[in-house]
């Protein structure tokens, strides 16, 4: 089974619910294949994720993804690493193993989320301009270059990350809908450029809540940056308030200035949502001392007297 | 039983246990009578909620705080409103019944949220300036006006808002924590600046969170703004998650510059601390069209695919 639509999904429950299939091997650990172990638990099946790559959720830093492996394995997910897929055995037209480098894993079924590319063929096919990522190139406009009058948006185009400056594809849901409204602004007669995007993302896998935003320690390497690192671990309420949860906060900064390049979290429930206020100070330029001066909220059910995005914004503005 | 100290608390959970009293009376609806009538209603008692003012945490615009007011009401407490207090009768040395000119309400206990003053007797005593609010004038160094070497911080001084540039004394643990550093690294021969406060804080009463960031519309009034007012109701997760709940996000911008004077938030699990986004935006004097535009993180756990944040903003810049 794919996971790209909603009947995807609605065939998934189905095969679960009619089948009854006792042993779910998902092939992935980004977004998808996280979210889609956690289904399969929730619904009784024995769930086993197989990656290629050392970590899920490539999109973080080794240290924060092998967290959230912690708490896949601690939820009863088995995590096979640095595995990839060589065969699917079948047999009466069922899947029965999957096969990989690393061994082979009996399946009842078998769940698909090995990434996403942009689907242009109609637009390349059509003379339309397509960028390095396979995404269509338009202009901050949503205008596809080199044809009048015509426009894309959403997952087949690319866009421009504000902190590098560089083209991109990123299939986000947010991105898309924003996308949409630019291009069909401009259709109408109307003004409206699209500001770019920051790589702002959030999931979560049982208890464990993930956000990232920015650039990982991976990207602001190949952007050319000299990051510095903080990794600080907090609670995100008031140590003594009932359901304080522990939580995990990394900032990246540029070493000479100062100025954020990328933040990620992993922690409890409260935890993700607190990516926004890293987002708002990535997209004003905001140095980790600026960010650790501003007057968060506070109360004992929501957070420490200093709030984990200023504990980690201090220990970064003095490392 | 006034709240000032961890030991009045210590006190009134005494009480309640050994004196099994039923009803109780909160005279005042700020912050502290809200919460104090959220835990003496979790304990078990009859609480009655009673204000001077026509509503609760009169540092919300009217409408914010009918929504409160109502939340309070359904959750089974009552609420008091316009009803000054003339006098608490009391029978053999214990509390029996709180007149106001709104009528009388029985109580075997009776507790005290009436607000707070700066304590700034023993500087003033000593002959440091103290500013209109009662509050000890300081420098951005944190230290007092023409005393060498003598500093303060925290509830007994005067800090500054950014918005308005006006002096005001606000009692909160975040400020004085933030001062009392401040105030050590200089007096330690550091050099530290405070960089002033918008106000933010939040609460909640049961399941109701409330957050608040930058001016009310009584306040930007007195600062001499003209502002626009935008309320939206959405929610607080995807529609189709589980635990979705209603978030009602208000927004008060200049109406010549579209640059953000104020936010406020009511709503169910999970939408209170999204106020710290505001208060970034607000710390570097986005406009409202600035803060719609910004790449925040979704995912239906927890937000719809635009989040109140921006959908608010948004329609805000449309104003």
């Amino acid at each position: 089974y794919g996971v790209a639509t909603l009947d995807d999904a609605t065939s998934i429950r189905q095969a679960v619910v009619d089948e009854k299939p006792r042993r779910a091997v998902v092939l992935g650990g980004g977004y998808i294949g996280v979210e889609m172990a956690e289904m399969l638990l929730e619904r009784g099946l024995a769930v086993t994720v197989v990656l290629a790559d050392p970590l899920p959720l490539a999109l973080l830093d080794e240290d924060m993804g092998e967290r959230v492996c912690a708490a896949m394995t601690s939820m009863g997910i088995e995590v096979v690493t640095c595995a990839p897929v060589k065969e699917v055995e079948t047999a009466d037209g069922r899947v029965r193993r999957v096969v990989t480098e690393a061994g082979g894993y009996d399946a009842d079924i078998v769940v698909l989320g090995l990434g996403v590319r942009p689907d242009a063929d109609l637009g390349r096919d059509a003379g339309l301009e397509a960028g390095d990522s396979g995404g269509l190139v338009v202009d901050e406009r949503q205008a596809c270059l080199f044809q009048d009058q015509v426009w894309a948006a959403g997952d087949c185009t690319e866009t421009t990350h504000r902190l590098t400056g560089k083209r991109l594809s990123i299939a986000l849901g947010t991105h898309a809908n924003r996308q949409g409204r630019i291009a069909g602004t401009n259709i109408g007669g109307g003004t409206a450029t699209f500001p770019g995007v920051l790589g702002t993302a959030i999931t979560k896998v049982g208890d464990c809540e993930i956000g990232r935003t920015g650039l990982s320690s991976r990207e602001i390497e190949k952007a050319g940056f000299t990051a510095e690192s903080t990794t600080v671990e907090s609670s995100t309420r008031a140590g003594y308030y009932p359901g304080a949860a522990s939580i995990v906060t990394k900032l990246l900064h540029e070493r000479d200035t100062g100025r954020l390049l990328g933040a990620q979290i992993v922690g409890g429930p409260g935890s993700a949502k607190r990516i926004d206020v890293f987002a708002a100070a990535l997209w004003n330029q905001m140095t980790v001392a600026d960010i650790a001066g501003m007057d968060l909220s506070y109360a004992p059910p929501f957070s420490p007297t200093m709030d984990p995005v200023t504990i980690t914004a201090r220990k970064a503005a003095r490392a």
